[in-house]
């Protein structure tokens, strides 16, 4: 039996820029006719916008905007057609909003050297990015994020992602962008709990990496609460630098079992599901924080004072730190639920984050389920103190 | 205007094993329990198997022989399904064959440390391996390519793909395997026309890479013709080779223009496409490097004599050297309008690879027409020659 082997090894390097700006269009802002202009290209590369439904309606003038910017400074050629896709988990639940982009690709003829920019929520960035990174092998993608959750999350990683037979981003792939523009611009219009949510994703990385900036969040939690576009800014920035900083440092593609992360979201993605998403992402999460703050300290990791100091952050932020739909039903406890669901979705070993000071992560490999419903019951008394 | 930006820059590593062999599946053969073994996991994988419905025709029992397999080592948790797909290009033409393949990664609780297994040629490789791609966002995906085509070029590539609306590849990702199995025993069955087909991509790597492989293989023309085992396992080992040298020294993900192992591929896309596939892509490879070989000679770029030693191996194969679809017809010439299609296909540059000697490929961003239709031309009279 002939039995020989060759062992195959290379590094493939992913490098972008991810800018924070304001009117990225406005005709006296360079930042993105420079962004092509750096790029070297044989002949002036083509761009197809797809745009979030919900960003229009604010911004109803954003497609003319675009337009005027690349005939001014003829930096790209844009091809007719601004497409415009419903915001929110739509996009990612129809693959016919995906295709819908697919098919532009082909009716425009952009190939691999060509551009498509997102511009929206989350959901539109995971949807768009994921027709972006199938459609020729890849084409080249810039997102311009346009909510606090994007700004300072999703818009600056490396997934994207579509729902599958109901299953929440079933289906995806990694595939880094090739730049993000943050504009502070689209924040103002933004929906007042859009605003409030966002800034969970900001607790949850202070939480896991920086005790100083979980401090700074607390000292600024009225100036965040009341909308205040500097705090925001600086928020969103130290956000996206941990992020960042974190994924280039770690495992980018997640072949190992480790989603540091993830921390807070093991039950979000559970209470999402359960509302039908009515409950916004960055809610779910800041009620996953609060659970899991509180879990590290029944279970003697974190100090009780530390764990009552981040549910008082969220509270002071205006974020919700318990849900009616996570108490025990019919079919059993919808937390445990979650936690086996977790465990599947991850695959492999069950990894967790949980807290064993503010601002230091640590990972367990088990969950005790009688703490888990104790940390639940605890902050639904909370609650109901509050409310009482 | 606020103004910074954060520059995001990792690598990722990709490594896997390709492995020579015959009858991987027989129970003294440890090779695939070993690959098991050796990746370290807290609990048993599970395995999904997806075979190609051609070679479950050749290989009735090969469902079965897998199952003992894995029954008698343990090594893996096989799921009770053996899923076949159409062989050919049926598999990636429709899309339900790729979601029949994501809808049992759901049934069977298939996670990303799962594995799925691809056996069968390189179509049925690049569905399955697009689907294993996209679902959970990639699952770990072991090829067992069953054609000399398939083990020696496309199999340990990195590339998958279905096509969209007709057109070839158009929707696909780069997504390295974790291991790679060319079993020697599934070539036995190949009928001779398959058999012969996947030796032009091994000219082609020769040609453009190696003068001495070249040699090699035209000193065993005649073995290879006749079915040598031992001759096709070292072209193939050799081959296999050259591909991954080439895909770890260059650019893995092709985010540049220039696609070198694409030498003679330019019009055999083309030919493929005008035959409603009929004409095998290896037999349109062969086509296509009797082509450009003499295109190379006539734009005095490469020997005449050795344009001429190119075209005497490739038929002294029985490979074919001109197809009639390629003649002039009521809308123009298709080797022009194929040049155009692959200039958008590549996007960007145009960039052709040619040959300056046998072993030394060259690339040129431009061709000229008329040259082309004189090689063309000169092939057609060569076989109208043999023929007349």
């Amino acid at each position: 039996m002939n039995k020989r082997s060759i062992k195959q090894s290379f590094t493939v390097t992913f490098e972008y820029d991810v800018h924070f700006t304001a009117d990225l269009f406005a005709a006296e802002n360079p930042l993105l006719a420079q962004f092509f202009a750096n790029k070297t290209a044989a002949a002036t590369p083509k761009l197809l916008v797809v745009m979030d439904g919900g960003v229009v309606e604010y911004h109803r003038s954003l497609p003319e905007k675009i337009r005027a910017y690349v005939s001014e400074t003829g930096c790209v050629e844009l091809v007719d057609e601004v497409m415009v896709i419903p915001g929110g988990e739509t996009a990612k639940n129809n693959v016919h909003v995906t295709d819908s982009i697919i098919d532009a690709v082909d009716r425009h003829g952009i190939d691999r050297h060509s551009y498509i920019m997102a511009i929206g929520g989350g959901a539109v960035l995971d949807a768009v990015g994921y027709a972006a990174a199938v459609a020729h092998r890849g084409i080249r993608h810039i997102r311009i994020p346009t909510t606090v959750l994007s700004q300072n999350d999703s818009g600056m990683g490396v997934k994207n992602g579509i729902n599958f037979r109901g299953k929440k981003n079933f289906i995806g792939t990694f595939s880094p962008p090739v730049a993000v523009f943050n504009d502070s611009s689209f924040l103002r219009t933004l929906p007042h709990r859009q605003w409030l949510a966002g800034i969970s994703e900001a607790i949850k990385v202070a939480l896991i990496k920086d005790a100083d900036f979980f401090e700074w969040i607390s000292r600024h939690a009225e100036l965040l609460h009341n909308r205040d576009a500097k705090a925001m800014e600086h928020l969103i920035y130290r956000c996206a630098e941990l992020h960042l900083q974190h994924i280039a440092g770690s495992d980018p593609f997640e072949f190992g079992s480790s989603r540091p992360l993830d921390f807070g979201h093991w039950s979000a993605h559970k209470l999402e599901q359960l509302s039908g998403f009515e409950v916004l992402h960055g809610e779910a999460v800041a009620i996953g924080i609060a659970l899991d703050s509180t879990y590290s300290s029944l279970a003697g990791y974190l100090p009780y004072s530390d764990s009552q100091r981040i549910v008082d952050v969220l509270q002071a932020l205006g974020l919700p730190i318990f849900h009616s739909l996570l108490e025990i039903g019919d079919i059993g406890h919808p937390l445990l639920t979650g936690l086996e669901e977790f465990r599947e979705h991850l695959g492999g070993r069950l990894t967790i984050m949980l807290l064993q000071a503010i601002g230091n992560g640590m990972e367990v490999h088990e969950l005790d389920s009688a703490l888990v419903l104790q940390a639940a019951t605890a902050l639904q008394q909370r609650v109901a103190a509050i409310h009482g």
